[in-house]
């Protein structure tokens, strides 16, 4: 009978503290919806400072915006962490064109990739090849390649639903295309823009020319998918088809730039640091509205959410806007080398940067342990409609602090729509939906409240 | 031992069934993110035709374009169901103002809602009384009423997580607002539009005089959410700001219409019908892509994914495109009651109605049974990231349908855009994502393929 009575108030005891953590996450949740700071601060990020390139006067102003924020918050510390940056910069906009017969051409949308040479002053012209991936060039051999331009055409697989798996799938020919195009004597390449949808904006992104020499790089574009799909089919009615662009891009010096950090001090474990974080830098062709300026309101958002329903957390939690995830992830190797440096204990990190779209879940870069303990979070999260705790991978800037006894975690919003805007001009603040980015910051806050309640498991 | 085996071979069989689900599961959701027709269909119902009322020339060129692509996809019958509906019409732009001071005003968005009589040609101008709500109407009494506009001004709970819920909170002020006040003794209703964001779009919608004698019937109209923040800060600045609006609508006699319907027959079980659709019509103000061309094409799209993933039903399918749902509800009710002379054995029906966001899954309206079969096959749905089956609203069009021994179902998208969109001038193609729609669909013709291929529970 006793044995019952201990039984039953065990039962109970777990039902209350179920029902505590059901009641804070209304409280999170409710919050955010109604009262929610994160889509004003986006809105300025986007409308009154615009893109954010690393070196950028932008990016200046983000950092100094979001200090400032974070520092109206009331939070225990906020401080900025030096970080040298790359700059790169487009120059005048850029220019092609594809040329049927002599002097009967067709302009084509457009732009530099990150890190790309200039053409020459006035541009280049010359016959055009297509591939479908770096792995044709080989077969083609330098003859069919020396003197020409390589258009990189194999389009993102419609039929995976995640639109990441799409994007990983493609995404070589622009990270690699000249860099290997070059060492066939190639002299410019043209990608087509990472997109699923059929449009007109052409998506810069990162690009790396490897081990080749200043000397031999050549310069390398995006093409829209629109744009691909007509020379594509210009192509094949017409070998004879040549292609001109031309784009003043430079990589200037280093210049120096900053993390902006804020950090509520633990009140129990302060030795024990949570991170929760976006990238403040965004390409330069949109306002960086989902990329990343969604993640880093969000994540301010967090820590804003928590104080606001009158939690206090056990652990320190710090929230990073990492600067120059997109051409250098210097922020987030900056952090991590801190971090170990001053022997400071990183338990969880979580980062937001696949846009501010309804949340899906979260993917864990874990042990097996800690991801069942996650798992046994879920019924928390259903009312939410946030259905996904799978492992997978969790944010650039965060990674570098991945050691095996900590948890790594990445929001999965909604992915259908990021690739239409994803480092093009159309990544404005227009397309990021209120309630979508204010569910993402409750559905962090949540979790980033249910691991400093209960912590991590160590093994 | 031999126990064993029959175990095995029966787990055997089991696995078989389930990667043949699996498999044919794939083959549709590739097609339809990959060949899919139901973007270009709306892209023509949105473009080519536009906002599609109930006895307008577009709802009719809406039924010649949806019978004739029925008729080219090979199905087995495909017919009109010649149905009466109401028609009603906007007539000339609404317009509306507040006056803070004699000749001192600030216009208004509005616009009138669906069924409303027309002011008097010259419009109406009196003092406005705001209230939250029906019930506030008994308190304030005639003598704070008569002769005034009622503003109705609840506005929304963002709390809630799926946005119908705080649509059926706040729709009774669109619906029975104006007989209510008519009631005391008002001469206009103006009601805060259904919208959780704040803009600049008057949202329309149905609404019902009830008992009321024509000749009372006051003129109701929706105002833009941000208009009537402005209204409403007005009035408790200046409780002596008065309201002009003028609106120039009409019911006219009813008016010849059809559902569009398209067969395939049944292999084995003809005589088991199952029914997929959404309605036809629309509002006027947009081109009512969400609300409900996306039901229509994602409908039309179930017949031909399974016909070109080479499934032949078992049981007869139908794609139902109903006539007036938006102010009638003619069609629903007509092809309820054509089954029911022509003792029609529906065992299943399926609507999208929600919009032609990411699917997140179905809500039913049928046994317990029933239910629990349905459960057993949320793993089937997981890889495409559809979590949601429980019980719940089907949709207005199949509702007539209902019998204790079918299994009704709704399609439940993402709600978060769905009422920034609902009934305005911004529900049009350009905010609808491709493979959003096309998700839809695949989760659909994956529900009636499930269905159809081991039927319903009998009990």
């Amino acid at each position: 009978m006793k044995k019952l009575v201990i039984l039953f108030a065990l039962i109970a005891a777990q039902g209350f503290t179920q029902t505590a953590d059901e009641k804070q996450m209304k409280l999170i949740f409710d919050a955010a919806l109604s009262e929610g700071k994160a889509y004003d601060w986006l809105n300025h990020l986007s409308n009154q400072i615009g893109g954010r390139l690393s070196g950028s006067v932008e990016a200046e102003l983000a950092v100094t915006y979001t200090k400032a924020e974070l520092d109206s918050l009331g939070l225990d510390k906020v401080w900025l962490q030096p970080v040298k940056v790359p700059k790169w910069v487009r120059g005048t906009p850029e220019f092609a064109y594809m040329e049927t017969s002599p002097g009967v051409t067709t302009n084509l949308p457009i732009c530099a990739l990150g890190g790309s040479v200039s053409t020459p002053l006035g541009g280049i012209k010359g016959a055009i090849v297509e591939v479908k991936g770096v792995e044709d060039l080989a077969k083609m051999g330098k003859e069919q390649i020396t003197g020409k331009i390589v258009f990189y055409n194999r389009p993102m697989d419609p039929t995976f639903i995640s639109t990441f798996e799409a994007y990983s799938g493609c995404v070589d020919q622009r990270y690699a295309g000249a860099a290997e195009a070059a060492k066939y004597g190639a002299v410019g390449v043209i990608v087509r823009s990472m997109n699923l949808r059929s449009d007109d904006y052409p998506h810069t992104g990162s690009m790396s020319y490897g081990d080749i020499p200043v000397s031999e790089r050549i310069p390398a574009a995006a093409i829209s998918t629109r744009g691909a799909d007509l020379l594509s089919t210009t192509l094949k009615l017409n070998t004879d088809t040549h292609f001109y662009f031309k784009q003043n891009c430079k990589q200037l010096e280093d210049v120096d730039s900053y993390n902006v950090i804020g950090e509520i001090t633990g009140s129990t474990h302060p030795e024990e640091i949570m991170v929760v974080g976006g990238h403040l830098d965004s390409w330069d062709l949109g306002d960086g509205s989902h990329d990343d300026g969604a993640g880093c309101v969000q994540s301010m958002e967090v820590l804003r959410l928590l104080k606001n329903t009158g939690y206090k957390p056990l652990r320190t939690l710090r929230v990073v806007l990492f600067m120059n995830e997109e051409n250098g992830l210097r922020g987030g190797n900056a952090y991590a080398e801190m971090a170990k440096n001053k022997n400071e204990k990183h338990i969880f990190a979580l980062e937001s940067d696949s846009g501010g779209f309804t949340p899906r879940g979260f993917s864990f870069d874990c042990s097996k342990a800690n991801l069942q303990k996650v798992q046994e979070w879920k019924s928390l999260f259903a009312p939410y409609l946030v259905h996904i705790f799978e492992e997978g991978y969790s944010g650039a800037d965060i990674r570098p602090l991945k050691q095996d006894s900590m948890v790594l975690a990445g929001l999965r919003p909604d992915s259908q729509r990021y690739f239409d805007h994803h480092h093009a001009a159309n990544d404005t603040f227009e397309h990021v939906n209120r309630r979508e980015l204010e569910l993402g910051a409750a559905a962090m806050t949540s979790l980033v409240f249910l691991f400093d309640k209960y912590g991590i498991v160590i093994e």
